[in-house]
């Protein structure tokens, strides 16, 4: 594609030769003939100067640090996402129905059901919709129109998947919560009869599990995206577009705002709420409702194992430590008067001797 | 259904119109006409004044707070999990093996086989059990009675799960356990010749992982319930009536007692002993054993990222700290003690000069 | 088989009767007649006296503790990890291609593709592969020869597996990495256009998944072991011969050296680089590159919970403990010159009055 056809599609102003083909995107660094480099921060600018670039994609600030033929844009980043989506479509799938899966409803004629997909009973499945193999679509099930599911996906039944919906492999959607009442030393299961809605734009990684509620429902906002190995426990509400690296685990019936963030396997307890725009940091456990957006964070300091070891004794020390450097300040109060009061009054007695 | 009906069938004591219909639990907040709603701890107690239920299960602490019909039951808890149940009998699942299913074993006209589902040789199923689409049952496997795996689920060769489980779907029971001999720089895989062995009662979560015995058997209580998105490695033991949230990780060998819980995200390291009625909290590394029941902790606490910073800098310094701390310990002893002599002295001294 | 043959086989030096014949592997304590039993260190030596094991494989440094007919190995651990193998060959598959398959692409004949598999067009198959039912291979991919795929394994279009894998049930290879673009409250989806290439004798665990790359590959090297529940985001690299316990996190970019090794729950951040011969302690959060192999840690230790709550509260007042203890060393250091100073001018000028 040429780069003023890239340009006339997505926005975004073109300088230099506006004829030169753009077959695909690279790193600034690796990038060669054909490919359109890109540039974000100026840690990179110097690659600029080296790169084998065709053409690069830069930020108005850089506009005229290389006479490469260049689109410039404001966001670059978000630039460089839709350049990659326009020069690289997802493969296409086969419309209809596989012979080999087994449907229970009716599907429209523009969506693709692979290979020994199962469709329940009253499901209904929007248009464009694309199904990989293996998947499971439990009965009364919605998926919203343009919606994609990567292979072996199982989505419970009556659960509601909103339109643009990008779920990878191996989720599971709308287990059941984990609601037991304790009887004497049995564990009583509560039957979930809530389900998961979740709205459009959102995207669910591969091994991802969200469950159902127990009586009302697990809610994710519009464009929520969600990583791999993720647990999301019932009547869990999500915000919209919040943003969830992996292994990231929300306890039941927490609700987290709009906008927030949780960095890789952190970790929210349950019955919480957090605010708009609260960002928790990688391996962080929040353990208490943060009713101020802003940045948290609860991770122990990576150290040498040694170092480690003479550290983290100090620990389990550490209110004994509190008290002894009060026991101290007191102490030295007590001997800084005393210094004063006592010596003079030996003094005086000494001296009046 | 009516009140008196469910009364009669679940026990507990009615109070005002037994005769009134009820279709559905719900919370006390949100409950309306033919609903009804329950409380367990004082802390609704205001919303048994405003709520529209129709009915109320409580404890008898609380059976004159409200003239609504009510179920009063000593565990109200249990009493709700049992009100839902009986309210919402699980989607019945046709009788038989479906035509797209490969069952290589008999299977008795009581259960429910879905689409695609492939049995192996030499496996036993139990009356009533059903198996959702696209599960996995490999050769030599037994299913007890009244069993019910949602879909995709995988369980490996020679496994045995025991009557009235409830297998979430992605689940993988009896994956080779994670064993290799090292030799130079390679290591050797260590073919696992155990099984996994599953009690009655339990339940497993989706996408979780119990790995299959090295040489013995990895075992899984009676009454265990595990969540969703967790690892068992080979050869742990889990008591009965044992309960681990999502994400909880157990290593190699590892035995937990009975009654033991496990918060979110809790990791229980390998070789390790955990006493009956140990309760370890979510977030949790347990790096030895605990021969004493009771609650263990080992969180770092959440912070605002900015105090994080302050804090977690001088974690790597807490050696150095208490090394200070001691230190001006002796020099105050020392100095406490030379205050008085050495000014005594000192004093006498001049005054006597 | 005899114990002569296992020598002959397997290498190592026989002590003893080699005519004994061998059914099984087991723990040393627990072995019985037909069983071999193995011991790699001191801590067990004793049950060499007591075992019934009709063979042991021990070091030379133990070759006199018994009489048994014995395998003396430099690495009895190896050998046997070799024993097991030799003993237990994987159950056989079926060869061919399972009537309920939906294979688009040429699939060799000692290749064995189970029930319901589905193998997409243009993917490479290597001789002996076994493919377990459920499975999903996407177009363009390549699986090495004598590789194993346990059920309802799904692998993306155009990713590479190397000859010898053992890729456990569940696990994901090559969905889509985690990347967007920011643009005003709204995430743009990055397509994800690298892929994975797995090289030869990895092991994956159940459940686990790796992404494919952004622009570039994600690339996991020869050898290396990866436990169950393990998430490897887009671009990781992993070296030769490491090897990760269940559920660590690796976040994108991230580059791992040969022979590292991460504990369980492990969590790396996201462009960093591990020198080889890296080791993480379970639960440990890397957060900067190690430029020098080692162990490192960052585990909060574990407490009762009461002590928990006393001593965790004084992490968020340690930065005002360090100043404390530093007020005080100021103070000390002032009144212990003081001390000297001001008593001997109080007592010079009181006893000069």
């Amino acid at each position: 594609m040429r780069l003023d056809e890239i340009v006339a599609r997505l926005g975004g102003t073109l300088a230099g030769d506006g004829s030169v083909l753009i077959e695909q995107v690279a790193a600034l660094a690796s990038a060669g003939p054909r490919q359109i480099g890109f540039i974000v921060s100026a840690k990179y600018r110097q690659q600029l100067l080296t790169t084998r670039a065709a053409a690069v994609i830069l930020p108005p600030q850089f506009a005229d640090d290389t006479s490469l033929p260049r689109l410039i844009h404001p966001n670059p980043y978000a630039c460089y996402a839709r350049v990659v989506a326009l020069l690289n479509p997802p493969p296409a799938r086969p419309l209809g129905v596989h012979a080999s899966a087994v449907v229970h409803s009716p599907v429209p004629a523009s969506a693709s059901i692979g290979e020994n997909v199962v469709i329940g009973h009253a499901v209904s499945i929007g248009e464009n919709v694309v199904i990989h193999p293996g998947c499971v679509i439990g009965d009364g099930v919605t998926i919203g129109a343009d919606s994609l599911l990567h292979p072996n996906v199982v989505i419970c039944h009556d659960c509601c998947v909103g339109r643009r919906a990008v779920i990878q492999a191996g989720a599971v959607i709308g287990g059941d919560g984990f609601g037991f009442a304790r009887e004497g030393e049995l564990w009583i299961k509560i039957p979930q009869i809530g389900r998961v809605l979740i709205g459009d734009d959102v995207e669910i990684g591969a091994n991802t599990s969200i469950d159902r509620g127990a009586l009302d429902d697990t809610v994710i906002g519009d464009g929520v995206k969600l990583d791999n190995q993720i647990q999301v426990a019932h009547n869990v509400v999500i915000g919209e577009h919040s943003a969830m690296a992996g292994c990231v685990g929300i306890a039941g019936s927490t609700t987290i705002g709009k906008r927030c963030t949780v960095g890789g396997a952190g970790m929210i307890l349950g019955h919480l709420e957090l605010a708009d725009d609260t960002h928790i940091s990688a391996g962080s456990l929040v353990s208490k409702s943060l009713r101020r957006g802003g940045q948290y964070t609860s991770i122990y300091p990576l150290e040498a194992h040694d170092e480690w070891l003479h550290n983290a004794a100090q620990i389990r020390r550490l209110g004994k430590l509190a008290q002894r450097v009060a026991e101290l300040e007191k102490q030295l109060e007590r001997m800084s008067a005393g210094v004063a009061d006592d010596t003079c009054a030996e003094t005086n007695t000494e001296a009046g001797a």
